[in-house]
């Protein structure tokens, strides 16, 4: 059986159209309220992790490991559903956002800086001090 | 004042983080709905078009030229407003979806290969023929 799973495993996976790098942008939208939350980016690994554990496991680029969203600053995403684009090469996760605040501005989402005038003016309010949310 | 203008737009279009390539990874979301359509690339000339036009206009890669959305299928993308993330790396653009359909499958949104039992299964049905959509 464990032998079968990997197989079925390896076949979702590998339908997936992965940059050279491997990776695959990710899109995070709130299952409930429809906001779009952030974007990132996963692996093969950090995917399954996510399907495994239910929570959503993305991969840094710039720390290259993996990113268990929330580890830290307790911001966990509880995987809703997940759906695949026509070309397979972008993922939309639909969570629940724990704690409410996606970005570690402390805002709800990443996507904050509206253009106005010819500006980017940052927009919504700071909900979680991040000095509170990394103290760790 | 023309000069003055071409300046403004350098600095915002300046303060996003490209990649390597020059693209800036752009969601689009139904700014009323709140459902995610596609998710595709813009260069600056493209996010300069969009904004000056009032229409998305994205950079296709596979093509390597610009992309008037919804000039051969009708399909375009009325620009609601545009949201820079915390990073400066990624672009939200709140659109109004003309005809509802932004996928050239011919269904409302191009994210419909839902992750179920360990397969992708198509979700969504098609509202237009894409052979209509495409007949030019």
């Amino acid at each position: 059986m464990q032998h079968f799973w990997a197989i079925q495993m390896a076949d979702w996976l590998d339908q997936i159209k992965w940059t050279e790098d491997g990776l695959l942008p990710v899109i995070a939208q709130d299952a409930q309220t429809g906001d779009v939350l952030m974007m990132a980016w996963m692996n093969a690994e950090s995917l399954a992790l996510t399907v495994d554990t239910g929570f959503a496991v993305y991969w840094s680029r710039s720390r290259q490991s993996l990113w268990k969203k929330g580890e830290t600053s307790g911001n966990q995403q509880k995987v809703h559903s997940l759906l695949l684009d026509c070309d397979g090469d972008t993922l939309l996760l639909k969570v629940d956002q724990i704690g409410g605040v996606a970005c570690h501005t402390g805002r709800r989402s990443c996507f904050y800086f509206a253009l106005e005038s010819g500006q980017w003016q940052a927009t919504t309010p700071v909900l979680k001090d991040p000095a509170e949310m990394y103290k760790s």
